[in-house]
């Protein structure tokens, strides 16, 4: 059934014989492909090295936008954030949020909790309660023979925080969990939990296997999985911003602070009553979120993982901030979890990333956590707000239609010319295509 | 309370205004970090100028990982994968888990829905059987003037599918919907499906202004907004592959086909059951279809926002893929929501995004879905019988050592030395660089 184009040992090719294979094997115009490919590489060989290696079987640098968004004043300090995103409109929504709360006080943000969570998965056919009355014994061992790996996160005030034994074994036949909170400082974590969680899992088994309370038959654990988990709904961070209505100010539609402020609460009440709105809702506050995620070189898609199942918490998908106009005031808020880091994985290996922390004032993961969260909100705020006023289509069609022309290398005139014939209609990469067509004919003319 | 870091006109300062701004004002050497930020960009200009206009304050690109997974067989064709991803051990990951599919009948995988929602949600004080009983006229309406909208894309065999009126009224006073299901062909279909709701949502205002049914105090609708819903679980495709447990192999750690079925199965199951488990086996699920989303140019926001939506339905956050060991087969499956484009949107305006969809074979939006199905579900393939064997901190740690070395440009000998010595140790940053610094002073003694 195979068409042939598969391969025996590709990893261990080098850089050029992996582009090589792939260009000869996938591409029309293999030597044009391959010059393109490489013209992405970093002109410096050792950086590019460094680049390669954070993923396997590299063969170039797919490049991000990398942009910034100034004038973020949260808790009374200003910063000017790094966002890393291929969507249009983004980072000019944050900017735009972020210079209108400027004026009006800034975000405020505070952390609720900084837990992370880990779990031994195991099964074991013996009696509950004798596990549970040397539990403490158990608890003991662990944190000692885990010693070595938890000492130095200790010395910087880190650590195990609790050890629980969960019984599942009415959902699934001896099916228990060590279930482990760890406090991980300024780094996310996930390797210190990973290890100690994989240490704990041989002394669960030398422990059973060699505590007296245990008859013969109790003596086998069969170890499922150690490893930790990305829900981690105790590290979390309030986010909010507020102002008088009339402060709000006016907007494009003639709405004035009392008018919006009305219909903005009524957009973030609808986002939590229905989850085909709520996931829209959310989608366009992870656009901020995951911008700052990634230029920071964190990993957005444990962050997507947490916040939506966080969302989902009631039994029903739904909005991850809130609204309220009450006494005149509008208040716009929201708790996320965010599990992140400063140090460790690679915030400071990836180049960017590391001038990414030094543009945000070299943050702990606490006060990351933070700027995140108030950049999250910023965004939802932006887009809410546009959404319940001029709509969302006319910014981005001009967005799409400049992105089109760029493509094509239009000239000034041209770009100008277009930008008059597109306006109010929809911009699709076919329809600018005939039009330039078109329109380079008659100039030809 | 701001300490003067902010600015008024940022966003029409040149792309070198924008830079020397922070620079100065956010960096301790300027000129060091202006030269690296600028060392990214792509030396054609008019290239660069293009990935500049994907975004808004764009001063740089940041480098993401672009790698290849090979030996992909889906429903007999095969295909090598391009990813972007800067998680170490994903693309290996797929990789190992294609290959050892590819002997075993490959990935197999169908389309079972395409369709897409959009949702014009308003406001309304008037009777709604009323509303109901004209509603055959409304959409007749509202069809007729989104006509030259909906135009083109019916050629391509696309257009608006159905349009119902959803009663939220119990829920928040006198709120209703149009929700509105599409099929957008092979592109996305965000503006398209914007730009018809905003023409509807103005239909929707001058029909009931207008028509007989409606008393003087039931001719105000306010409509709230016009957009799409991201939750598209009608957009679906479902992957899989199977295989007779004998034929299985054996694995790491001593396991014959039938423990690992077992074993693999309660993992998968244990992600049902728990959500702190299933938000980290869907996270490594999205780790493979992200990579290649981003590889694409599609929007992983909304592909992650619909994912975990949808592995929230049933009232509990749950795994995403399935497990079954029955008469002697393994079975690992899933449905999974992705509303994706191949054209539209960057897919054709980012150069390296047009490249991956060639090493694709320029696949339809449909070929598409099912590409990136099989490889989320190779990635958690690959994660849990990672997981269940061997655990997955030795191959983390290899791999980050190696990074952090490249880092401190370490020699091949160094290189060795570091390995043999960091071997079932934790590696981390600190460890890595005082062991060079220890290991250096030694060789200059």
């Amino acid at each position: 059934m195979s068409d042939k184009k598969t391969i025996s040992g590709f990893s261990k090719l080098s850089k050029r014989g992996k582009i090589k294979w792939i260009v000869e094997n996938f591409f029309k115009e293999p030597e044009h492909v391959m010059r393109e490919l490489m013209s992405y590489w970093h002109h410096d060989d050792e950086q590019q090295k460094l680049l390669d290696g954070f993923s396997e079987n590299t063969i170039s640098n797919f490049p991000m936008p990398y942009g910034v968004a100034p004038n973020f004043l949260i808790n009374g300090k200003t910063y000017a954030v790094p966002m890393v995103i291929e969507e249009s409109s983004v980072v000019a929504a944050a900017s735009s949020a972020a210079k209108y709360w400027l004026a009006r006080g800034g975000f405020k943000t505070e952390i609720l909790g900084t837990k992370k969570v880990g779990q031994v998965h195991f099964s074991w056919g013996g009696k509950t309660q004798k596990l549970e009355s040397v539990f403490e014994d158990l608890k003991t061992q662990l944190r000692a023979e885990a010693a070595d790996i938890t000492n130095n996160m200790e010395k910087r005030g880190g650590g195990i925080l609790d050890i629980t034994l969960v019984d599942f074994t009415k959902e699934e036949k001896d099916y228990y969990q060590l279930k482990v909170t760890f406090e991980t400082c300024d780094s996310m974590g996930a390797n210190f939990i990973n290890s100690v969680l994989e240490q704990f899992a041989k002394t669960l088994d030398k422990f059973i296997a060699a505590h007296p309370i245990f008859d013969e038959d109790e003596r086998d654990v069969h170890i499922i999985m150690s490893i930790l988990s990305n829900y981690t709904p105790e590290c979390l961070v309030r986010a909010h911003v507020e102002c008088k209505v009339e402060d709000l100010g006016t907007f494009a539609g003639g709405f004035d602070g009392t008018a919006l402020a009305e219909k903005f609460r009524k957009a973030v009440r609808i986002a939590h009553i229905d989850p085909h709105r709520a996931t829209t809702h959310n989608k366009g506050l992870f656009n901020g979120i995951d911008a700052v995620v990634l230029a920071t070189a964190n990993d957005f898609r444990a962050i997507e993982a947490c916040g939506h199942t966080y969302a989902a918490r009631s039994g029903q998908y739904r909005s991850l901030s809130n609204c309220t106009v009450e006494h005149g005031i509008f208040r716009f808020w929201m708790d996320i979890p965010l599990a992140l880091g400063t140090v460790g994985g690679l915030t400071k290996l990836h180049p960017i990333a590391k001038r990414s922390l030094e543009l945000l004032g070299h943050p702990s993961a606490k006060e990351l956590m933070q700027i995140i969260a108030a950049v999250g909100l910023a965004q939802n705020f932006a887009a809410v707000r546009s959404l319940v006023t001029t709509g969302i289509q006319q910014g981005h069609m001009k967005m799409h239609l400049l992105n089109i022309l760029n493509h094509f290398k239009a000239t000034e005139r041209e770009t100008e010319n277009a930008q008059e014939y597109f306006d109010g209609k929809i911009v699709s990469f076919t329809g600018v295509r005939e039009y330039l067509e078109k329109n380079r004919e008659n100039v030809q003319i």
